[in-house]
C-alpha cells in the first residue's frame, strides 16, 4: 500500500504517524510546500510576542524524526501541483529543483490547512502587512519588528533617534484568536495596538455580552478597539509608515500590521481531485474521513465537521480536531473502523492576565438555528475559595435544554481557573451530561483550587433551580416590564444603582413584604444573583409571582439590551 | 415543621440554608458547640502560615447571616448532651451561662463533624503539640509560633536572644492532608520540618509509587520525612523544647507538634440518640441522608458514604461532598427526592509549588477488593505545550477496567495544570467514561494552557493501544523474566542505565531486528514509554513478541519493585 500526506503540520503528521505505527510495511509518502513539517503554528503568536525566543523551539518534530522514526519519506518544499483521481497519482513539484515528478498512490490525505484571508484591497501588498501562519511568516515579523533597533544600533547610545524608525504603532485587523493573541504580544513588546474588526464584536464564536467582556478587558490594558469598522485599504503616508483606512473613513497610522481577518479552507488540491466542497466552504467527509472519492481523506482545517451539539455542517479550525482527525483516517487507511463523533468546539485565548474559553453551543448558534428549547445563565463565582489569596472572579455562562436539562455550552472569561472549569465542562458536553449532573459532580477542592461548591456544581445549582421551578428567571432584556426589586444593601446601591428599582436588603425583606405589589411580577436584582435567589425564594412561597434577574448587576453593563 | 441542626459548618450550614428556601416556614435551629459557624476550615493551615492573613478571613458566613438572610435560629457554643429518640427532643447546653434546654424537633440532622485522633501516648497534653481543626486550634498554634518574637519584642534588636526562643524545630505527626498542608505552613514561615508518619507512605488514599513522587518532592524541599516509625510519646527536655519519641528509639526535637494523624467520625450523638453506626465507624445512612432512625438525618464527615467506584462503605472526609449531603438532607427533610449518588474521593492537595490530586478508585482500594479487571498506565507529559514557556511535567498514574475500558481512577502530580486534568478524569468517572471517550476528549488548547494532545487524550490512546492489543504492556515489577531493550538514544544511557538490557535507539531498530530474539518476549524501554510504544509496533509487526514496560525509566526509581 502507498499512501501520500499532503500537508505536514497536525493533521497530516498525525496521521503519517499513526499510519505508520498501524501499519508497518506501507508506503509513506508526506509532503509539505513550506520548509517545515510539524511545527508549532499556534505558537507563532507567542514567538513574535518573544516569550517562545527561539524560533528552533517551534517545531516540534523535524523531517529527520519522520525519516527516523516513523520511516515516511517526508520531502518539505515540495508541492502538488497536479492530482490525478483517475490515474491515483499527484504531481510533486520540488521547489528546490523545480523538477515536476508523478507519484502514484493507494490512498491520498489531505491536509493543506486553511489560508489567512487577504482581500484584494488597496495597498495590501505594501511592506509592513503581515499574516501570521508560518514560520516565516513570524520571522519576517520579528525581523520588521526589530529592524528599527538593527539600523540603529551603531548609534542609539547617543542620538535616540531609534524611537523614530523602530516600530511603536501597530494595527491588527480581526479579532478572532489570532488577532487577539497578536494583541497580547505585540502589547508585550511594547508597542501601541489598535485592533479593527468588521463585526460588532471580538472572538465571533463567542456571544457578544461575554464578548463585552473581553472587549473591556482588552481596553483596560491600552488596546484601541474600532469595532463595527471594516479596512477599506492601506496607504503609505511620506514619512514611509503605513495607514490603515477604513470604510467609516478613519484612517489609523501603523508602523506594523497584522491581517488576522480569519481562515478559508484550503480547497485548491479539492477542485484538482474533483472532490466535494460543502457550503460553508470546506471539504466534505464523512464519520471517517473519506471525501466523495473513497480513496481520497481529507483532515484538519480544510474540511467541514459535523457540530457535536447541533449537529451542523461547520468549519472549526483548531489543532486538537486536526490531530484526532489525522489518527482517524490513518486508522481507517489501516483498516480499522474509527470514527469521527465531530468538534464541540471547545476553545481558551490567553488576553493578558486573563483566558477566554468556550465549549459547546452559544446562544447565537442556538438562535441561528431557531432552537428555542434553551436557557441561559450567568454566574461570577470566585476561581477558588474567596478567603484563599488570589481568588478571581470568573464570568460564566452556561445554555442549557429547558426540555431536559442537558448542558449545551459553556463560555468562561476570568484570571484564574478557567481551563479547570472550562474543561469540566467540554467532558461533561461529550458525556451527555445535564445540569443535574453538575450539580453533584465531584471536582477537586482545596483553597488554592476551588470551591467546596465549585463553579461548574455552582452552574448546576442555579440551572436545576430554574427548571425545578424553584427560580424563574428574567434576562435584563425583559426588565422593562416589570416591578423591580434590589435586595442589595445601601452602599452598593450608592456605586451603581438601578432607577425605578424599590430597594429593600435582603436581611428586611421578610419584615417589609407589604411593600410589595401582589399583582404584579417582581423582578429581583442583587449583585450577582445570588441574593436575588434568596429573595425569590422568599417572595415565591408568600405568595408573590417572582423571578431572578439573571447574573444581577454583573450582567447588566454586557446584557446584550443595553 | 421544627428541625434542629447540630454542627454549622459545611455540612450542617448547607442543610440549614437549602431547607430555608426550600421551606420558609419551617422552624430551623442550628447549634454549634464551637465559637463560630460556617468557618473555612480547610484555610486553617494557610492561616497559620501566614497567605491567609486575617482570621476574620476565615469565617464564611456568621451567625448574623444565618439569622438575618436565612431565619434560621443559630447558636453558638450551643453543645447537644441529650437525644431522646422517643421523645424527638434534644438537650441543648448553653456554654456561656451554662444553662440546658431541651428543645422538641421533627426532624434532627447530625453534621458534628470528624475529631482529629489523639492517641494517649504519655505527654500528648504537653504544652506546643496542636491539632488543626477549628479557629481556635490555628490561634493557638499562630500564638506559640509568634512568642518568641512575642516576648522579645521589646529587646531583640540588641541582643539576639529572639532566635533562642522562637519555635524553629516543628514535628508534623501524620503524613496526610492536613499533615502535608501543614508542613508547607511551617516551612514557609521558616521552620524546619520534620515529619513522622507511621505507614510507609504519606498520603494514605494515593498508590505507594505516586506517594513516593510527593515524598522526593517533599524532601527537596527540605523536608524531613521519617516513614514507617510510629509516634510513642512525648518529653519536655529542661531548656523547655519538646521531643517526638518513636517506635523505632528516635527522638525528635522539636519546639511544636501538629499532630495530624487522621480524624475519626464523631459519633458521640449517634450513640446517645441509638441510631446506627457502620463497621468503618461512621454513622450509617441511606442514599437520601437519613439514619437508621428515619427522623434523624445526618451528614458530612461523621457518616460513610458508598465509594461511587467500587460500591465500598467508606470514610471520605471532604467539604465538597459534605455539602452536597446537607442539600440533599434538605431537600429530603423539605419532601423532595434527592438522592446522594456516593462519593468519589476527588481531593487535591498543595505541596510547596506542587499539587497532588486524585479521584475514583486507587490500585489498593481495587486489590483490597480482590479485583483483578483492571490495567494501570503511567505518563509523564508536559503541563502545556513544550515550547511555550513554563511546561512542567505531570506525572499521571490512571486506572481502567480491562474489560470494557471504563476509567476506574486517576492520580495526578505536578507543579503546573493539575487542576484541570483530575477535573477532567472526575468528571468522566462521574459520567461512566470509558477509555475510548477519552481519546475523544476534546478539551481546551492553547499554548499556555494545554497540548493539541491533552495529557487526558494521551492517557485515553496509550490505554486504549493496550486494550485494542496493539500494545501489549510490562511493569517493572515483571520485568526479571524477559529479554530487555533499551531504545533511548546513548547520552540518554550515560545518565541511567538499565543492567543487562541491550540498547538499540529507535531510529536504528528497523535495520537491527535481527539482533533480537524470536523465542522471547521483549521488554521494551525508554525514558517515559513514547518511543517504547513506537518500537513495540515494529516489533509486533515484524513478528517479535513484545511489551512496552510502561511509564520508562520515569516510573522504574518510583515502581512498586525497586
Amino acid at each position: 500500500m502507498k499512501v501520500i500526506i499532503v500537508g505536514g503540520v497536525a493533521g497530516g503528521a498525525s496521521c503519517a504517524a499513526r499510519l505508520r505505527r498501524m501499519n508497518e510495511s506501507a508506503e509513506i509518502i508526506m509532503v509539505d510546500r513550506g520548509p517545515y513539517v510539524s511545527y508549532a503554528n499556534c505558537g507563532l503568536p507567542y514567538h513574535v510576542g518573544g516569550s517562545i525566543e527561539n524560533e528552533s523551539d517551534l517545531l516540534v518534530a523535524t523531517e529527520q524524526t519522520f525519516r527516523q522514526n516513523f520511516a515516511v519519506d517526508c520531502r518539505t518544499r515540495c508541492e502538488v501541483v497536479g492530482i490525478s483521481s483517475e490515474r491515483k497519482c499527484v504531481e510533486l513539484k520540488d521547489h528546490a529543483t523545480g523538477d515536476v515528478t508523478t507519484e502514484s498512490f493507494d490512498k491520498l490525505v489531505l491536509s493543506p490547512g486553511a489560508a489567512p484571508i487577504r482581500p484584494p484591497l488597496p495597498g495590501i501588498d505594501l511592506p509592513g502587512i503581515f499574516s501570521v501562519r508560518t514560520v516565516p511568516d513570524a520571522r519576517q515579523i520579528k525581523q520588521w519588528l526589530e529592524r528599527g533597533a538593527a539600523d540603529l544600533s551603531g548609534m542609539d547610545s547617543y542620538t535616540g533617534f531609534q524611537t523614530v524608525t523602530k516600530p511603536q504603532r501597530a494595527v491588527v485587523v480581526g479579532g478572532g484568536f489570532i488577532g487577539l493573541e497578536m494583541i497580547e504580544n505585540l502589547a508585550h513588546r511594547g508597542l501601541e495596538v489598535t485592533l479593527v474588526e468588521r463585526l460588532d464584536q471580538v472572538m465571533p464564536p463567542l456571544d457578544p455580552e461575554m464578548a463585552k467582556l473581553v472587549q473591556r478587558y482588552v481596553e483596560r490594558h491600552g488596546v484601541r478597539l474600532e469595532l463595527n469598522d471594516a479596512v477599506a485599504g492601506f496607504q503609505q503616508i511620506p514619512d514611509g509608515s503605513l495607514e490603515v483606512l477604513t470604510a467609516s473613513g478613519k484612517a489609523h497610522p501603523a508602523d506594523i500590521v497584522i491581517l488576522a481577518i480569519g481562515v478559508r479552507p484550503e480547497t485548491a488540491l479539492a477542485q484538482m481531485a474533483g472532490i466535494e466542497t460543502g457550503e460553508r466552504g470546506g471539504i466534505r467527509v464523512d464519520e471517517q474521513m473519506r471525501t466523495s472519492n473513497p480513496d481520497i481523506f481529507a483532515v484538519g482545517d480544510a474540511v467541514e465537521v459535523r457540530d457535536f451539539v447541533t449537529g451542523e455542517w461547520s468549519l472549526i479550525p483548531l489543532a486538537g480536531p486536526a490531530n484526532r482527525q489525522g489518527r482517524i483516517a490513518a486508522d481507517v487507511i489501516a483498516g480499522r473502523d474509527s470514527r469521527y463523533r465531530g468538534t464541540q468546539g471547545t476553545s481558551i485565548c490567553q488576553i493578558f492576565e486573563a483566558a477566554i474559553a468556550q465549549t459547546g453551543a452559544s446562544e447565537k448558534a442556538l438562535n441561528r438555528l431557531g432552537d428555542t428549547d434553551f436557557e441561559k445563565i450567568f454566574l461570577y463565582p470566585n476561581s477558588h475559595a474567596g478567603y484563599y489569596p488570589g481568588a478571581k472572579m470568573l464570568a460564566i455562562k452556561v445554555l442549557f435544554r429547558k426540555s431536559d436539562g442537558r448542558l449545551l455550552g459553556a463560555q468562561v472569561l476570568g484570571e484564574d481557573g478557567v481551563p479547570k472549569r472550562i474543561d469540566s465542562f467540554a467532558m461533561a458536553i461529550q458525556m451527555g451530561c445535564t445540569i443535574y449532573d453538575l450539580e453533584e459532580s465531584e471536582l477537586c477542592y482545596a483553597p488554592p483550587f476551588g470551591s467546596a461548591k465549585d463553579p461548574v456544581n455552582f452552574a448546576g445549582m442555579v440551572a436545576a433551580d430554574i427548571l425545578r421551578d424553584d427560580m424563574p428567571i428574567s434576562h435584563w432584556s425583559e426588565v422593562n416590564n416589570g416591578f423591580l426589586l434590589d435586595v442589595r444593601n445601601p452602599p452598593e446601591l450608592a456605586v451603581e444603582n438601578v432607577s425605578g428599582a424599590l430597594n429593600i436588603p435582603l436581611p428586611e425583606l421578610r419584615e417589609r413584604l407589604d411593600e410589595l405589589p401582589r399583582d404584579q411580577e417582581i423582578l429581583i436584582i442583587c449583585r450577582s444573583g445570588q441574593r436575588a435567589y434568596y429573595a425569590t425564594r422568599i417572595l415565591l412561597q408568600n405568595g408573590f409571582q417572582a423571578r431572578n434577574v439573571a447574573g444581577g448587576m454583573l450582567s447588566r453593563s454586557h446584557a446584550a439590551s443595553s
